[in-house]
């Protein structure tokens, strides 16, 4: 194992990151943030760049061709994010006054995409103080820099589910190899093909966030909030500026843009891709695509019904579900939408939703979206090979000798690919259950709680179920439970292998 | 599909059961039930078998030899339990004048196990009054039905997983098909070696039955008690003639002798024949068996500890279990196996338990005991395969060329046995999702008491968590919910394939 390149990397990585902090202080000085913020925030994008540029000087490599294997980007991509988390919370720190535990978390949920905070009213700060207004007592400059975290995120994990994965032979992506532009699989080598195709999904990142900020801004939001909203919508991340997330603007046209953009970012963005390019609409329909609207037009259909015939009042909104078929539809669309893409935005407390919305939504969060997108989740594509997989078994004990093809987009599936997706399934489970587990041995939550804050940490959706529903946030756990979330929100959005494997013994070994 | 030796073999079962019911009246007068009660058993027993001789002599197959195949096999067996359950109904019905409903799924929860209940003091029964005393108004005569249920389903299901579902191809105990006495797989026909078969596990069956009987009744339990209790253990059902179910009896000598046989009915059956016949014992440590005392002793340890500094005060008994180490380890260790043996005794309220107590029990619902017992679950045996595989996947990670077999005791597992594992797997969370689904929708209830309910159906233990804690019963569900439970625990009951294929539109085609 080559841990020299991997710190030159991940130190190109914080000098980057240094950069971004420093956009944040430009932007705390156009909404004439308090100067003292402004300085501190310049400090932290100082104090990371130089640290990054420190570490890229004494680790840069001799020749000038970089050799690394398939260990090296796995310690690369997992220790990137990891580190990345630590030097992103500074800002939290110095400038908000938040523990470094609690800073931790914010960026780490910021980074994997989450969407998780525990920025509330009743959080204690390092001085005794609390923030009394919440989420709106931050500083625009760390508001910027929150929702900025998610957006680099998002590029990043674009990036490595469709650029770097593939060529480490992990994630979904791998089960349509073919699709991805300019990448070739099974190559031990870090080649510079990752440079093309992240240029290209870039653009499209780019054209989606700036087409929604677009929209946002024009149906009344201010710009300010427009930008940070886009960045959490395209990364499907789901930081909000305001504490009652996108409730608070009470605008339908507001939740219909976004529930529009959540899906989209949601769907593989090598479909995205293709129809900037303006490829044919066939490429739209893949298996995972259509499985993916199906079932959300189910669960959306069910919860609509079930809330125009409840009597539920919602304690964010006070609305009566059942006086308005349009409300309950919004509503319904917009939170089904919001789990399944594992963003996270809340505009009603869905956990008091009656009938079986609640175990559909919790459903929601462990399915995920498409691969290839920005959410996190078990991803369709898996789901669906799942399905595909139990059904032949079923008809197998008919016609014992049968030979039943599992085929996606008419392509049969080889037992290695169907055997990665099953073995990243049964990690998942175990990871969800062995977190569940955990939390309540180190912070008192009831059983609901835990399983709906493993899943959806695992998942990075941002809210759950019980103490942890829309109108809750993650302050009242203990820190131990808060570094075991930011553990496993890592965990989920490096697609579990990522983070795991540096965990095996033999992965260390020469 | 030759429906008409499915109906003979069924109607042969009913007479079996009407003369089982005839039993009853025989305890039924032993126990001084009073007379009305009596001749209503015995009507119920006449009826039952004359339904069956009437049905035995009009579908009797013309020739001798008869001629099934695996559908068939499927057939009967599904027809069979399910049928059993309707006149296994009617004593209920006749006696205690439940509901139809609930007279049904007190009978299926007997016939497959599973030891849910629903009898109470708020339980109304069809002339709207109640049963002041719960359990404890019954007649002897339907306490000695209900407990033979259990005993009858159990030795059914051993006979099942032993003899029948290899045949079929399905099932755990196709993973070692070589330490079957007598039993040749593969084998499209039914073949007579099912009855030599069945004869050595009937014995087993027995001397075990007799032994806890012996112990439990030699320790101060009335012997109608213990004869109940042993039916219940044996069969790793759950139903009790008392409303506190063990906890009635507060000694530690039975807890004991009921947390030993519960275990020893957790284990494959074809380990105690082995173990009667004097066969050595290097047999007792297969790798599954190994795996299940792994499990249950960790988790035990982790219990106990966490009773031992908790402060909690038990609902049922009032006893604060902080006080003891041996109050807590008994209490540990009792609901360690009544759970994971899917026995479902209680002597405590384990919901009331703190830190991961509640997620390690949920678990071994989930994962119940070895396979080849009358134990419910996934079975040991199979999430030991999963666990394996799902390392071999991690380490494939690091060496993707790598060949990396998954072995048990041994011996390389075939890509098609790991399938039906798997698919088994598969089947069985999505149905446990399924009915947490379907169950809210037709009854109200919390999520917790939704995921718990499903679970505890279909690996047949009894109770859960919530609404269904050991301190309640099934009463206060909808008769919707009732027969939803019902039928999941047929499913579980029968490994999912044998009820699920039932549905597959190609089951019925020529």
């Amino acid at each position: 194992m080559n841990l020299k390149i991997v710190g030159y990397l991940i130190s190109v990585l914080i000098v980057m990151e240094g950069v971004a902090i420093a956009s944040c202080a430009g932007v705390a000085l156009l909404m004439r943030d308090e100067l003292h913020e402004i300085l501190l925030m310049l400090c932290c994008a100082v104090f990371t760049s130089s640290c990054g540029i420190i570490g890229a000087f004494l680790l840069r490599p001799r020749s000038r061709s970089i050799q690394m294997g398939i260990r090296e980007g796995f310690a690369t991509v997992a220790g990137g994010w990891f580190i990345a988390s630590i030097f992103g919370a500074l800002p939290f720190i110095a400038i908000t006054g938040l523990h470094a535990y609690d800073a931790f978390f914010e960026t780490v949920s910021g980074f994997t995409t989450t969407g998780a905070t525990l920025i509330d009213s009743t959080l204690k700060l390092r001085d005794g103080s609390t923030l009394p207004d919440g989420v709106e007592s931050l500083s625009c400059g760390i508001l910027f820099w929150r929702a900025l975290t998610h957006w680099i995120g998002g590029m990043g994990i674009v990036v490595l589910s469709l650029a770097i994965l593939p060529i480490l032979g992990v994630g979904g992506q791998s089960l349509f190899n073919a699709e991805v532009p300019g990448v070739k699989t099974h190559d031990d080598q870090v080649t510079p093909r990752i440079a093309s195709t992240a240029k290209i999904l870039f653009m499209v990142y780019f054209v989606l966030t700036l087409m929604e900020t677009l929209l946002l801004w024009g149906g009344g939001m201010p710009l300010f909030d427009s930008v940070c909203h886009s960045f959490s919508t395209i990364a499907t991340g789901g930081f909000s500026t305001k504490n009652s997330s996108i409730a608070y603007y009470d605008s339908s046209y507001i939740q219909v843009v976004i529930t529009i953009f959540m899906f989209l970012s949601g769907c593989n963005f090598i479909l995205h891709y293709r129809a900037l390019k303006g490829l044919p609409l066939r490429q739209y329909l893949s298996e995972e695509y259509r499985f993916f609207i199906y079932v959300l037009a189910a669960v959306t259909l069910i919860i609509t019904v079930t809330l125009l015939f409840s009597n539920v009042t919602d304690p964010m909104s006070g609305e009566k579900y059942h006086m308005s078929p349009w409300l309950s539809l919004r509503a319904a669309a917009f939170q089904v939408v919001a789990l399944s893409t594992t963003t996270g935005f809340s505009t009603a407390d869905y956990t008091v939703w009656p009938g079986a919305c609640g175990m559909l939504l919790l459903g929601l969060i462990f399915m995920g979206a498409c691969g290839g997108s920005t959410a996190g989740g078990m991803k369709c594509v898996r789901l669906l090979l799942f399905l595909k997989f139990s059904f032949s078994e079923l008809r197998r004990c008919i016609f014992p000798r049968s030979m039943q093809d599992i085929r996606l987009d008419g392509k049969r599936m080889e037992t290695p690919v169907l055997n990665k997706a099953f073995g990243f399934l049964a990690i998942y489970v175990l990871t969800v259950f062995l977190f569940a587990t955990l939390l309540p041995m180190v912070c008192e939550m009831d059983m609901i709680t835990a399983i709906s804050t493993s899943a959806t940490c695992i998942s990075n959706v941002g809210p759950g179920f019980g103490q942890i529903s829309p109108v809750n946030t993650f302050s009242w756990m203990t820190p131990a439970a808060k570094l075991l979330c930011a553990l496993e929100m890592l965990i989920g959005r490096l697609e579990l292998y990522t983070v795991l494997i540096i965990f095996l013994p033999s992965f260390w070994k020469k």
